[in-house]
């Protein structure tokens, strides 16, 4: 526990090498629109682009000089998001421990949870991480996208009302095709004064914004890519069927950057 | 096809990283059984770990850093192994293009085929680029490794007679649970003075030998990962189901190397 409390410091030789994928770098980048946050896609997986080794369980992945600059990036920016079923299955911190911010509230990012159906918001007691974060005044009290038909236990609103957390009621969230529907998210955000937006996962919110319909909300992709194999029912990251080689994603003006035994990949969609 | 038969060349730099992963560096590791060639394990593949957009089909994904760095491999191995899908979908030409053996056919790596049901045998004309190598005298006649049950057809026995190339027959070649088995392969290629081996694909013999029980047969790994996401319809390496997080794989001894907008990574399982 100690361990995790601790501050996280990157090297300077690391720092100098993102530096140009920061959001806060490429304001003036008048070819985004404005309307919307600039969206950092990134995550921690295998060589077989798995976030772990199966459904619903947390794989250790990233080591002490990779976890750092998770951490460093998050300090840069104004919100991170997850879905429903990382904040389930993590129950996560969403803060950055980042030296510069960590303890400093006012600059740590906002945490979002997309939770279209209310899966999340369901199974809430008050004790998760994200909520002792907010009672401690360590972190900020996260924001949470649901559906607009979603119905909502008394028991989270309670929750969520004790720790300043807001509820966003969004219509049609999720999609047809199983997706979310990010435009009313993004504008939300951008009107609340959210500039930039890290995505950290899990699976189906990275999938569904690699989308071909969605890519061109993504600006910057950070993915850092551990040395191990976990195997064929992993959780994958990988985007729905191509249909054929024009089709690809690939990124531009990459930077491969190796800390410890993994590697930092980082490159525009 | 002129760019096709040029020599390749890699920096000085990208060489010395790679010289700690070289077989020939590796002799006097007694921990490796000397029955057996030392075996590399390589591939290119997406970030979603996809050697190829679709089932049978070729994508392009080294630039030509690593792409050079794959020919300097091989021109330090004495065969390159690859399956039967492989052989009939890629058309290979495993010659190693790299200055110091290129059109040098004694330094050329021996091609190795396994093609257990004689899939590959069934459909050769002669004019195949491997045949067409030999012809040329640019490249060594291929072995292909056959269960000892499959029936060849007097068509393939002619194309493999009139190149000089030898059939090897196994029992029992192909495994219970549709791998390889690999144990009496390795014998005869130690017998034939084959110390080093590269694997290069395609999926299924990459994931029959990152499988838990052939996990051992394996030296090094070098892969080189394009940033391009090829979806979730691809060729994918990753082995089997994996239980729990102690059984995956770990790469010990990592280096990443960024050739172009590739990168290398190079490790000991």
């Amino acid at each position: 526990m100690a361990n995790s409390e601790n501050s996280l410091r990157l090297n300077n030789r690391h720092i100098n090498a993102l530096l140009k994928y920061l959001p806060i770098d490429r304001e003036e980048d008048k070819s985004i629109d404005s309307k919307f946050p600039t969206i950092t896609l990134t995550y921690a997986a295998s060589l077989d682009s798995n976030i772990s080794v199966a459904p619903r369980t947390t794989t250790k992945l990233s080591g002490s000089e990779s976890k750092a600059m998770t951490h460093y990036l998050r300090a840069h920016h104004d919100a991170i998001l997850v879905g429903a079923t990382t904040a389930i299955t993590d129950n996560p911190h969403l803060i950055s421990r980042w030296v510069e911010v960590h303890n400093n509230v006012t600059r740590q990012p906002r945490p979002i949870i997309v939770d279209p159906s209310g899966r999340w918001l369901a199974g809430l007691v008050g004790t998760e991480n994200l909520f002792r974060l907010v009672r401690e005044e360590r972190g900020k009290a996260p924001w949470v996208f649901v559906d607009s038909a979603t119905v909502l236990e008394p028991e989270a609103l309670v929750v969520l009302g004790s720790c300043g957390c807001e509820c966003f009621y969004i219509n049609n969230l999720k999609t047809e095709y199983g997706g979310i529907c990010w435009i009313p998210v993004l504008v939300e955000l951008a009107n609340r004064g959210i500039r930039s937006l890290m995505v950290e996962g899990g699976a189906t919110v990275l999938n569904d914004l690699l989308r071909k319909q969605n890519q061109h909300l993504l600006s910057i992709v950070i993915i850092t890519i551990a040395p191990v194999y976990l195997g064929a029912a992993g959780v994958a990251v990988s985007p729905e069927k191509i249909a054929n080689e024009r089709e690809v994603l690939r990124l531009q003006d990459v930077s491969w950057i190796q800390m410890g035994e993994d590697v930092v990949m980082a490159g525009f969609p």
